[in-house]
This record gives structure tokens, sequence and C-alpha cells, in this order.
């Protein structure tokens, strides 16, 4: 069994899985990310970027949840080859744009998360090794 | 607390962290990811789409380092600003190309991971929403 601790907490309008985006790129809503203090210093640096992932924990998934439907097809398909929240380990993987950091707190767009979810992990996104432009899915 | 279990494991030719690459996606070298046959339904549809975002534990990692050296600076990071494998909470996340799905093996080309590796999760990656083509990074 692995643990992990949260490292923070988003702060948004979202107040319910109901009112949250689908995906959070597909949404100008602003969050803000509460880094807690022990980990400020593992934020040194971060304003000289301009794109994050931020991986939160999605608390109020189902982890049950094999199989989903999409809102793109009928067909049932595997939670690996979709984005749905519900997965056996719902880490939420967002690429959030970084607009101001004030010590310990990060404004961001472009998060999908429920107010109040618990951050796992942020990572500069660099388009080097993270952009590809051109992907395949048949699915829908 | 958050708990996690791996989904599966990772195989490939990467004995040891000195020998994987400093990412996935600068390298060639094939692996093959193995589900825990209890995941196999949630695989359902992934042979239809060209690449996927692997989320893996990083085992070995220390979790205490919250600033880190980089290949391209002698200044030290905040890790959260970094993509350094030492954080508070290692998931680490690579872009792997599918190239062959059998039953719940997928051989993937992109993945940094050590041989042995706990996979937390697998998700479609979709240009439309995870691909950005500039990305500013003024650390280095």
């Amino acid at each position: 069994m692995i643990t992990l601790y949260p490292i923070g907490i988003i702060h948004n309008a979202y107040k319910n899985k109901q009112v949250a985006p689908r995906q959070g790129r597909l949404s100008d809503e602003i969050s803000t990310l509460e880094i807690f203090p022990e980990f400020t210093p593992a934020l040194k640096g971060v304003e000289k970027v301009s794109n994050l992932f931020v991986l939160y924990w999605g608390d109020q998934s189902n982890r049950e949840v094999l199989q989903s439907s999409t809102p793109f097809t009928d067909q049932q398909i595997g939670v690996f080859a979709t984005r749905s929240p519900n997965r056996p380990n719902p880490i939420a993987i967002c690429i959030a744009d970084l607009l101001e950091v004030r010590q310990n707190t990060l404004t961001v767009r472009g998060v999908d998360a429920v107010d109040g979810s618990p951050i796992l992990d942020i990572k500069v996104y660099d388009h080097k090794i993270d952009s590809i432009s051109e992907t395949r899915n048949d699915n829908w």
C-alpha cells in the first residue's frame, strides 16, 4: 500500500461536482492553490514558468468503477481509456496556466477540481516533452 | 492520509535509476505495462488510442527533498517547478506511445520508469486539452 499526504488545497467557485467543468482547460474559471507552508521551499522558481501539471485527489470519486460512459459515445469504455474521475486511484491531472504567485498561494486557470480538493503534486509542464499535437482516439 | 494500490507493474530494461532516461520521451526504449487481471475491464477500448498518460510510483524517490539541482542550471529550484523524481508525493507522469495491447499487457514507448515500478493510473492523452505548444520556463 502506498500513502500520500496532501501538499495543499484547491479553492475555487466549483462547490460540488455537478458544477465543475468536464475538463479544466475548457473553462476560464480561476482557482487558487494554497500550498501548505511546510512545502513553500518547493515553490522556489515556480513564478518563472507559464504552465503546470496540477495533480489532485478526486476525493468524491468512486474507486470501484472500471468502465464508464462518456459524453461522446453510448459505449461503456474502460476508465484507463478515458478521463473519467472514477478510477481505482483517482489522481486527476490538470494542465494549468499560472497567473500569479504570492508566497505559498498560486493563482491558476484551467483546473476542474471541486473546491476543497487535496493537491498531491505540482510539476512544470514542458512543451518539448509534454505536447503531442496529433493524437488518435477511435473510441468516439 | 490517502492510500493507493498499484494497478500493475512496469517491465523494461532500466534495472536501476542510474540507467533510466531523464525523461521517457527522450528515449526509444520499449516498456511493457502489466496490468493486474482484476483491472482488465478498465482497459476496454484502450487499443483505440495512440497516447496515454502513465502514472507510476517513484518508489526509489526521496520524499524529503524540496529543492533540487537540475541538468540545466546550478541553481537549486523548488521541486514543484521541476520534474525531479524526488518530491513529497513521487507520482511520476510519462506520456507514452501505445504500440500494442494483448489482454492485460500494454507495449509502450516513452516511459522512464525503473523496471518493476508500480503503476498507479493510466489515462488517455488528448491533444485538444493536453497539448500546449508554447510554454515558458525562465529558470534555465
